[in-house]
Parts: structure tokens; sequence; C-alpha cells
């Protein structure tokens, strides 16, 4: 009768278990790195992005006037928003602050395989330090998400580039290139046709033989010839990066990062190392994520000057990528017991049910009045690991029947003992 | 700068640890009852709420028209979601299906102690069963959840009605009476005066003797008076509130349930057995969050006849009653270790917090270069239980030096034996 948004997704029960393991994963391993959880608005003002990336950018947000007449948007990325609450509380917070959250956002854009309209993220962000810890951290924390999702560092690699060096070495070329052009440029660079790509090198400002020697060191990404091009700023960066990959290195996720001056991360307030995930396989052909150094941003939001460093891990790329290494965790129910009712034994079933759930249990009972069949195939259908009978019968002579659902087969226990001091007492606790 | 939208919340990491904890509870409690997550758009079609509740419900929306042309609304609640959701895959699912998520909400209403523009709710449905234990369970789930957070049955009481006791003994006095109108006068009864609330009864087409003879039975409360007052639809309805009291009594809610026929509950799609949770003390006037059962929605949104009950409890009024009730969790961070460095020793310091993290801990460890004296600053600023200071003196000796926070006193250990065999190792590890 009504019919779903394009673009925006139902997710059922059995999904939603492979999708929790999966945000339980990232959650889990940033609360280890002492990122706290924060819990944002899911409408900013819309002035907030025009005045970040541009008027332009409204056609692709879900952007309106609400009731008493703001220009609202339903927020399409976290940063401006962290940001926004780090300016609140500058003064307050305890630096560095190293925030974490997990929620959807939403853009008006062509819907496509891992692309929606509705997508989920988790974000991790570290403000107030500029030392190359930080950045090392961010990527350290991505690739023990990616560890405890089951990959290895042979399902992915972390290119890792940097803003500083590509704008560093335009410059070095001609002082009046546009480096924000020219940047994007090198963003689009796998994904358009090389004629395109030299073309919008040279509507920066470069000349055909710069474009073409520009490239030849970014695709070699000789560090020493790079830092020896231009001026002490390039060396410097060429030191940041180098120091960036060494903290890597100490803090684990050195075997998964690889130097890649190509890459150049689409969004326009990067100013350091900036990072991309990739599918080792080429099998998932779009960046699973990226992040990193945005310097300016908060000083732009009316902040104190502050460094900043993060990464945004996406729901939809990120299951392609656990699909394609078969790490995607098996989507299925569990459930620890079905108390089944077979007569007036009410009563005694809830009470069953009730200890079993005290301790922990994921515990299902009847709700719906139904025969012993119908409970069973419930059961099974919910693929309880045990069903436990309350009958009329056994009841009278003190008992309740524990059948195991894997083997079929089953024994009696006393009702008294059941729980009793058992946790998660199985058929094989009553049988020799 | 930018000022956040009115009605809308930040939460920060204190305020955010609290809130996770109420989340918690609620989630893990429904987990045990076999309740199942899904999670679901935060976009619909607005004609779905319309349908449903009149064309004047979009006053109260955040509705907009997309890029696309499409008439949308922010959803303000999950029912019609579900009802939705339900529908789309009736054949498939085994019923009953049960499901909870926990997530924001939207409503274009006035700002107020408690209410908010941006509120979370934690839904939690059954779909399938018109059995008295389905709302029982509903009930016990509720029960269950605040038993979980802390509080007593001392605490809160669930105030237990019926729709058809309502509008039975409505229609006993006058067939053409305007049910719907009167049970809605019924829910504002101790919100509005005593002249407003009989006037609401009469134009609803009771006189004025019927009106104070409706007032005093449901206030009474006598069920078997009532069951007396009309025909057998009436007195079904009396045994079908009867059956459910009595299964909450065996699924152990029947502590916190109180007959209260003056309850209805603002919505209209409810059919049955309705109730609201109130603070004891009554310090939390308001209804804390409430329930019923909604037989004929399914239907109503194209699905086959279909009975459903379920329960929403909202953030902010629950964090009324647990703070009355001093069960509101602390609002503080914890940190198990923070790896101090002093001097060049990253590469064991990031290890000593890798081995720590493996281990399940919430470590934090240097990422902004800073002094002794600011690292331990930081440290006691997020709450560490212990430092583990990595300095090169003690590295030298093999040694790191184990700092108890809340003693203040600090041992040695051997760096190789950190953590060694240990997964949360202390202080007390290393003293005699």
């Amino acid at each position: 009768m009504y019919d779903r948004l394009k673009g925006f997704r139902d997710f059922y029960p059995k999904e939603m278990g492979s999708r929790r393991q999966m945000f339980d994963a990232m959650e889990e391993t940033a609360a280890r790195y002492g990122f706290r959880e924060i819990e944002t608005p899911r409408l900013e003002r819309t002035q907030m992005y025009v005045d970040k990336s541009g008027e332009e950018i409204v056609d692709e947000l879900y952007a309106f006037t609400d009731k008493g007449g703001r220009e609202v948007t339903l927020t399409p990325e976290l940063t401006p928003t962290v940001a926004r609450m780090f300016v609140d509380r500058q003064q307050a917070l305890s630096k560095p602050v190293k925030w974490v959250s997990t929620r959807p956002f939403w853009r008006y854009e062509q819907v496509q395989q891992g692309r929606f309209r509705e997508f989920y993220q988790t974000n991790v962000d570290i403000f107030g330090s500029s030392e190359p810890e930080a950045d090392a951290e961010i990527l350290a924390f991505a690739a023990d998400t990616l560890f405890g999702l089951g990959l290895t560092a042979d399902d992915f690699e972390f290119r890792v580039s940097h803003r500083d060096i590509l704008s560093g070495l335009l410059s070095a070329f001609d002082a009046d290139v546009d480096t924000r052009d020219a940047i994007r440029a090198v963003d689009k660079r796998a994904k358009v046709e090389e004629v395109e790509y030299f073309g919008l090198l040279e509507d920066a400002g470069l000349s055909a033989a710069e474009a073409q020697q520009f490239d030849d060191l970014i695709t070699a990404g000789d560090l020493d010839a790079i830092a020896d091009f231009g001026g002490e700023e390039l060396a410097a960066a060429v030191d940041n990066l180098r120091d960036v990959l060494a903290a890597a290195d100490d803090f684990g996720a050195g075997d998964v990062c690889t130097l890649s001056l190509t890459t150049a991360r689409g969004l326009d307030y990067y100013t350091g190392v900036v990072f991309e995930c990739f599918d080792t396989t080429g099998e998932v052909s779009r960046a699973v994520f990226g992040g990193g150094r945005y310097d300016d941003l908060i000083e732009d939001f009316g902040g104190q000057p502050t460094p900043a460093v993060g990464v945004a891990l996406g729901d939809a790329t990120l299951q392609l990528l656990l699909e394609r290494a078969e790490a995607w965790p098996e989507e299925s129910l569990t459930t620890d017991y079905y108390v089944l009712q077979v007569g007036d034994t009410r009563g005694t079933a809830a009470r069953v049910a009730r200890d079993l759930r005290d301790r922990g249990n994921v515990v299902e009972t009847d709700v719906a009045g139904r025969s012993f069949g119908a409970q069973m195939g419930y059961a099974d259908s919910i693929n309880a690991s045990t069903v436990v009978i309350v009958g009329e019968q056994d009841l009278a002579n003190g008992e309740v029947t524990v059948k195991d659902m894997a083997s079929g087969e089953q024994t009696t226990a006393p009702v008294d003992e059941f729980p009793g001091a058992l946790d998660a007492p199985t058929y094989d606790d009553f049988t020799e």
C-alpha cells in the first residue's frame, strides 16, 4: 500500500544482525582506543553546508524550510556538526578530544551499488593534536576495526597521501596554479579518461608539460625527489608524511599502509595526510572509506585554531568489502531457549523463562496460544538451540523435557533444578 | 558561529555515557525477550501520516517536498513504518513477529521540559498474536527494563486500561456517541479543568448526566459493575483486561500494574489494552511512556488482518524518572589505562597499549607530543584507573612504572611482563 522511498532501506532482523556485528566491531574498537561516544542532531542549518562547500551543494542535500521559516538540512556528513560542537565547548574540553559516533546521513544523489540516499557512517575524530601520532592513531583504529571483522592485511590497503605535498608540488611548478582544482583533478584521476584528467590539470593552470611532469612525480612517489623539487614547506610535508607512516608502523598499521600520492580525497577541507582504504583484489572498485587531516576547519567555524584528523567508515562499501572477503557475518537469528507450553502450564513456563533471562539468555515462550506443532515450528524458525517443554504430564512428575534442537535428542530434567544453579542448562547437563 | 536548532540536542561524551547505559538496558532486556533488532528509514511519504491521522497532522511534522517532487516527512513515530514493513513481507515472516529498535524521531512542537523536536525512542512490538500473553509480554518487558535500570516497584506504576471497555461503556449509554472524541476527552481528563473535560464528553454526544455516570464508572473501576452495564462485547473486553492482568502477574509485572480506566492514550489507533507508566511520587507529572494494542492498523495498511501490541519508551521522560529515583547513571568517563610516554619510548608504549587493548581494555596513550605533566593531567581528565609510565630511564632497566590513580601509589613492573599473562594488570599485581 505504501512504498519505501528510493535510496532508503528497511533492515529486517537477520540482515540487521549482521549489520549490528559490523557496527559493534567498529564501536568496540573505537572504545578500546578511548574514543568517546557523542550523539548529534540530524538536522542542522543549511548555511553551515553552503559556507563550507558553496551554494551548489544544496542540490545534493535534503534541504528545506521548517515550519518556523528556518533553512534546514538533513545532515549529509558529521564533520561540520562536530566542528560546531567542538567550537561550542572549546574552552571546557580536555584536549585532545577523541569522539566517535555511528548514525545515518542523507544525500540526494543517484542510487547505485553501495550508494544510497540514506547511508550509515561511523565517524572517528581527534581534535587538538597536529602530531603524526594522531594521524597514525586514526589509521591504526581503522586497521584494527577491519582486523576485528576478520579481515587480514592481504584483504585491504590504506593508500596514504598528503595534501600539502600535492599543493606544494603544484605551487613549485607555478605559484598561480589553482591547487584546489588541481587536487580535485587528482581525485578524479582513476575515475576519468586520461585526456580529461590532463585537461583538468591544464584548466587548473599547469602547462601540458608541467601536468605530465607532475603526474610522473606523484605516480613514481619518490619522496626524496619530491622534497628536492620544492622549497621548505614541501620538504616539511614530505617529512610529516614519513613521520605518520613511521608512527603507523609503531601502532601496528604499517603492513596495510601504502604510499600513494595519486590519492587526493574529494573534500576540499583536508589539509595534511589523507588516505583511502581499497580492496586489494580490486573487486570492490571504489574506495571503501577514507579520512585525513583538516587543520583549518575549527578556525573556519569560529573556533581557536585547532588541528584535527578523522575517518568515516560507511556501511555500504564496508559490507561490499566484507562480502568479497567472505567475512560478512552470517545473516541468521540466534535464540538460546524456546520454552514450549503444553496445556495449562503458563505459570511454570513463565517462571522458567524468567529465570533463564535473568541469567542473560535469549528466551522466547508462547504468547500466541498455539499448538505443540506450531510452537515447535516457531522455535525452529528462530533457530532456538534448546527447547524446554513444559507439559502438564511432565509437571505432574516434577519434570520438564529438554530438547537439543541440533541433534533432536531429548531428556527430562527436574523442574525445580531448571535452570537451578546452571547459567545455561542444555540437554547434556541432564544425561549421563 | 553556527547555532544548534531549537529543540535539538548535542550529547557530549559524559552525558552520552549515561544515555548509552539507559539505551543498553532497554536493548539488552528486549534481546533477552527475543525481540529482534530492525533498522528503519528516517524519511517516509507524508501521505502515510495524513491517511492515519488526517491532514491537520502535517502542521506538527517536519514535512517537505524532496528534490524529486515527493512529499516526504521526517518520521514522527515508528508504528506506521513497522506496519509498512510488516505488510511488505507478511507472508514470509514467521509469526509472531517481535521487533525492537532505538532511534530518533521528529515533531515540530513546542519545546518544554522533557519534550524536544528531536527525541529518541525504543520501540518494541509484537505482530500476530491477539492473546493476552502478548499484551502481558509487552508489560513485562517494560517492567524488566525499568528494574534493570535500578528502579523498584515503588518507583513506578503501569496504569492499565482498555479501549474496548471505554468505547463499550460509551456505546451502552448511547449508540450514537462519537467514541473517538469521547476517548480523546478521557485522555485529557487529568490535563484540563473538570468543566472542560465534561464539556468534551457532552460534545461527543453524552448528556450531562450520562457524562457524570460514565466518569463515576471509569473512576471507580469496578469491573463487575462495568461488565453488567453493557452487552457481550463489553463483558468480553472486561474479561480480556482481566486475562492480561493475570498473564502480567505470571510474567512478573503484576506488582507494577494498576487498573486505571481513566487512562486512554492519545493516539486513535489503539483498540484493546492500553497503558501508561507513571512516577509513583508524581514528581514527573506526565506519563513516562505508554503503549497498547492496535489490532486494526495492519489491515488499514493493506495487510491481512493482524493483531499487534507494542510500547515506545522515550528518552527524555525516562531520564526524568531515573533522575527523580536517583537512578540516572553517573555522567563520567571511564578509562582503564593511560600509557604515558617520557622521552623516545613510542615503540614500547605503543606495544603496551596494543597488548592492553587486545585484552579488551580502554586504553589511551599520547598522540599530542606532550609533557609528563600535561599527560598526567589528561589521564586525570579521562578518569584513568591506572597510568603506565614508559620512561627512557625505566626502560633501560627493563621496567615500566605502574601508578594507581585512586591512591596515587606507584611501583615498577618488568616491561616484558606488562601485561604478560594478565588481562588487566594493576598496581596491586606488582607489589607484595
